[in-house]
C-alpha cells in the first residue's frame, strides 16, 4: 500500500507566447479604475491527491502527466511541487 | 514615480465546491493509465506586473482587484503574494 501525498502542478505560458486572457484582464482592470497594472499573465494550478509508494516515483509520474495531458508543452511550461 | 513589482494571485475553488474540470482531468488521467490519482482540483494563477508606490498599497489594491474581478468570492478563495 502506498502513502497519500498532495502535489501541485503549475502550468504557465512560455515567455513570448501571447496571452489574450491576461490581456483581457489587464484591460478590464484599467476600465475598473485600477491604475499601474503593466502586464497580466494567466496560468493554471492543478492540485492532485495521489496514492503512491514514494515521492521520486510520484514526481516522475507527475511529469509524465504534464507531458501527456496537463500542459501543452509547445506553448506552456510546467512546475511540479509537493505540499 | 513608483516602483515596478511583480505579484502573484492564486484563485482556487473553496472546499466543498464541485470542480467538474478537476473531475474531468482525474478521469482522463485514469483513462491514460495513471493509477493512484485520488482527487484533482483546478485553480488559476494570475501574475501581475505593477507600477506602484509601496507594497502595502499594492496588496490592498490587489485584494480589491480580487474582490471585484479576479475571483468569484462566493465560490473561490484568493491568495496574494509578491515575487
Amino acid at each position: 500500500m502506498g502513502a497519500r501525498m498532495k502535489a501541485r502542478v503549475e502550468v504557465t505560458l512560455k515567455a513570448g507566447v501571447l496571452d489574450p486572457q491576461g490581456e483581457a484582464i489587464r484591460h478590464a482592470l484599467g476600465s475598473l479604475g485600477f491604475d499601474g497594472v503593466e502586464d497580466v499573465r494567466v496560468g493554471k494550478v492543478i492540485e492532485l491527491e495521489l496514492e503512491m509508494q514514494d515521492r521520486n516515483k510520484a514526481r516522475a509520474e507527475l511529469e509524465r502527466m504534464c507531458e501527456k495531458l496537463l500542459a501543452n508543452t509547445v506553448i506552456e511550461d510546467y512546475r511540479v511541487e509537493f505540499l
